[in-house]
């Protein structure tokens, strides 16, 4: 048993509010369990230097978390101060992100996503990355309504989830507490089809073998599944539609 | 009339969360309208190098905005990029906040405010001011319950708001839609007493004059005691009565 | 009695040196008591990308202060060291210049003022504001005589003053030994008429209720006509002439 | 067929240089084909303050690119600008030579690894990795000799190689002509039990599957063996006894 | 004939006003025809980390130029810009200037030099260190004179000049016109017994010879013995013969 | 005797690795002793904004140090931090090669020399003059085998070496352990007929007189005309026969 009482492979209350912002094109604040994140997209009219002229879109994130989103503050960073970690995690939120888009029904566009760490519990990267999916959404179905885009320019859906090696159990979705403890810690980013777009699996201080790495993505396929779930309550059943039209329901 | 049906005197919709977020000693979320700013209040047991060895605390302050809290996405502040409007707006809110603080009663101690706009729809700054009120009461609260502190280290109340004149018209409480067309912007800051703590009025492409400014400052100092009574709710009877303990009910 | 002997609604001896230097368009050497600052008005045929297309100018300032026209030594602002306070006073000044100016008359250019402090005795910013005003309309004058404008594009004259509560006194251009032990502080920006561009009110550590500012107000009035007197004997009679041609000999 | 003739699960030709400059602790030159790396290990007598008093050592990496080490010239990270793709390589470094580190022996000293890349042709981070352990082996061996360590502070050997999907087609190594058509990246890093203690996979605008990522880690283990031998040979058979010594011969 | 009339020996006109300002230590006006720069020293009692507990001083110099000191204006040093050129500049006069200083004497303090140049009309960074000398003289003095020393930690007087080739003839101390088309720039450091302390030489797309070279050093060393003359004239007879017990006359 | 049992004229071994790199047009690696420093030539076909519609071409250089090029590590130049060296430095080997080279001939093309080194001991700046002018010449070979000019431009050969008095011996090639003891340092460009494009002199902390100035300059012409000799033997025999063509044997 887990210290707040879930089951190994158990996600902890997931909300997502869909259009949470008045100004984005697209809007997302998602919960997962005390992890609350901001997401939102917006529509630029152009595509960055080296994508002109090819008739592709863009889509790019930033990562920041507020100052007291932690336990303890920490710095804005601002004036020059520079964080490694949160570059590294809007990369892996942007390429992510890009696994599951049509560039070519995108038109020469740029989507920023932005995503703001209200409060931070475990798992802010991949609770990012799944509340960025609804906003880039959100985003698309507008594009779609204005008549930009021809269809939804998605391939899939998009979702991720951290699995964990805690004291040799394999545990979904970690929260701090239990982060702080794992041997292994891994970030697995995946499709609507179970297929992996992104993995990244560290060892703190010690190694995992492979049978550790499939029962950890095991339990990771299965929670991306009940997290596009979620994605999609939050989208309502017309944007579903719309979505599933752009990349086949089997995505 | 205004375009959103309000008197010239009426506040928007003030909404005051308190405690908003599980890790600051202090937290508030304000809504007034459409604008929303998070104010949190961290606790550091230490004052900066030119108050130190004086018995006396300090309170300091930091503004910044969410890249799509507005319209147009704004660019983050990191990496050297300087936003001469945050620092100008973050010295505004420390220099008020310590108008009112008691800081022989706080002991060495610093307290940090962290003002971030959620959404903007103008008066983000004075929003900024009333919401960190709360945010630092309740910080002075649970220093006083953990016995840090003898008694609230307050010496009154503090809100803000903005007033302007539009087309002639002096309006309490500009939204951003007021606020680009006003001839007149004015920035006050008052005590529970109704004494001002800092004024900024500035004409844009203009001037104004005495009899102006005294309408402007009746508006504002009506709004200003309204906004207290909001602070009040928010932070309940027991605090009410232990703020008013430390400073009398006057203030 | 104030410790230089001053009466309370007396300035400093003012000095203005018109044409300090030979390259910019404008400039002025501004020293009340031993506050000594330079300002240099620059033409630039060009506005920034927000006022294009226009037809309008623009006109923006920056402040600084030389390393060592304090009492202690202060840091260069250069290698990321940013400096709030100096970025909050150059916004002062711009906002206040712009206020005077006829934008239309102007045509598409820019005016940069540079404020560079030489030595600080308090009302440095106000000081600032007297200063640039004058090389602004030496700037403005040389380019009526170029023929880039057919009038001088201004709409009035424009100077500051500080005043403050010391004591319970009411004081007119404080020095930094007042300034420093001065419970409000006031920073008051009028035209030639008599009315108010900016006003900005602070109380230390304190509050002030109307009747102070209204006091404080009157005083700061007889300053600056005093000191407007000064900047049309440090331009000239025809310069003069040209300015009142431009904008009416009542402001 | 591979483009340089080679069959798929086969390294480029490996050399590294042990000791190749005359300053630091350990230093080593890897080549794997045209990719070069330099890898230095300098010890400080310190450990950041997070670590302080805790008894155990701290290793961190530093990566970088020399301007012409690609193909066209990049900028120089001097001055405000930051490369966020260095630091998170450089991220992955740290972590990885942490991963086989035993802090406890090492004392509260810190080793500085600085990978600077001379001539990029794919693979720099992996290379980075399997060089940088040399560079560590040898300022481990150093401290052994002055008797700053009682054994090496060694647990393993550690190795990196990237293999990808190219084509459909699993291969090892790619260099950088291979990597751009890539449909799925994987970074490996391994111990001398072939234990993982770091992947990093992604899929460029594409995906992939369970079957596919065990193809992968297959060639990945088999070259990461490979490399592993080459690091032995250039440590020398003293090092290679001394470090069995420490960690035991099956890592 | 020169274009200003002066013959090829002779400085422009030499103006030092010692004590130029309030607050600093030392401070010092140099004016060399229209190139106009401020000096000011600054005592500090501590020296930089590489010189503590080696009972000696240190001697450091800045240099900047106020952005309307030139023809056109150029951009403030701040947010992150850096000037190559200020910096190598500033290097130089710190060097210069502890050519001559006696650190045992000076006990563990450290000198800020800082030169400011208001205007710029050719030889900036030699009138620069003309006028730290007196700065720094001043400073010693007063330090002498609250016995914060035995003597006056000099070791000589110093001071520099600019020669150069312009058009084949060998000028002195070249003004911005003649600068522009020299073929040939040296700056020129020597001490009172005509010795160089340093010297930088640098053929503008050309080169020069030995006999040039003689050349010109000759007529640095008549004008740096003029401009000591003036340096003692500002100083007084006073200081002079303090300076002169310290270092000798010869000097 | 010196401590490496050179004579005081002497050289240390030099050796130049023309084309080091494949991606660079010119690249050089030159090792003087225990100096090693990794020149590149990078071609642009564009210039400055300051060059725009001249039809000249333009050089420019930079120069940094590996971390552990030195005996202690120093931090890497990035987040902001200046090296106000390094910047002297790459402006003077920037100025340097400007002196040899045809920008008429060259065409509105940028030639950007990054010069890294990979390990110091001594005369860093002087070898990496010598090694870019090789790199430089490289560049400029394959332009004209390109077609892209029609004939080499340079004007001359360019070789700079460092001489310096230590305890009243003047000395060539001064390595790091010599340097640290000079009480004189003198930087010398030549081009190949003997003239000077550069001299830089510093006497740390004493002075130098005519006559030492004239035995440094003999020393380092010697030394250079050597330096020439080993540029010839990298760059080989056609080569120097075309840059002979360009700018006449005596250079």
């Amino acid at each position: 048993m887990r210290h707040d009482g879930r089951a190994s492979g158990a996600l902890r209350p997931v909300e997502i509010t869909r259009s949470y912002l008045k100004y984005p094109e697209g809007s997302a604040l998602i919960a997962m369990g005390d992890t609350i994140v901001l997401c939102t997209a917006t529509l630029e009219e152009a595509v960055p230097a080296f994508r002109k002229g090819l008739g592709r879109g863009w889509v790019t994130a930033e990562y920041a978390m507020l100052p007291r989103s932690t336990e303890t503050r920490s710095l804005r960073e601002t004036r020059g101060r520079v964080n490694a970690r949160n570059l590294e995690i809007q990369r892996l939120i942007g390429r992510s992100l890009r696994g599951v888009v049509d560039f070519s029904a995108m038109g020469e566009r740029t989507i920023w996503l932005d995503c703001d760490v209200i409060q931070a519990d475990g798992g802010t990267r991949t609770a990012a990355v799944t509340g960025s999916f609804v906003a880039l959404a959100e985003a698309f179905l507008m594009m779609k309504e204005r008549e930009l885009v021809e269809k939804i320019p998605l391939k899939g859906y998009l979702a991720a989830v951290s699995v964990g090696l805690v004291k040799g159990a394999a545990l979904l979705d970690l929260d701090y507490r239990e982060d702080v403890s794992a041997s292994v810690d891994l970030n697995v980013v995946m499709n609507g089809a179970g297929e992996m777009v992104e993995i990244q699996g560290t060892a703190e201080e010690g190694t995992f073998n492979r049978e550790q790495l499939d029962l950890l993505l095991d339990l990771a396929g299965a929670g991306i599944a009940e997290l596009i779930g979620k994605q999609q309550e939050s989208l309502g059943e017309k944007a579903v539609q719309l979505i599933e039209t752009a990349c086949g329901s089997g995505r």
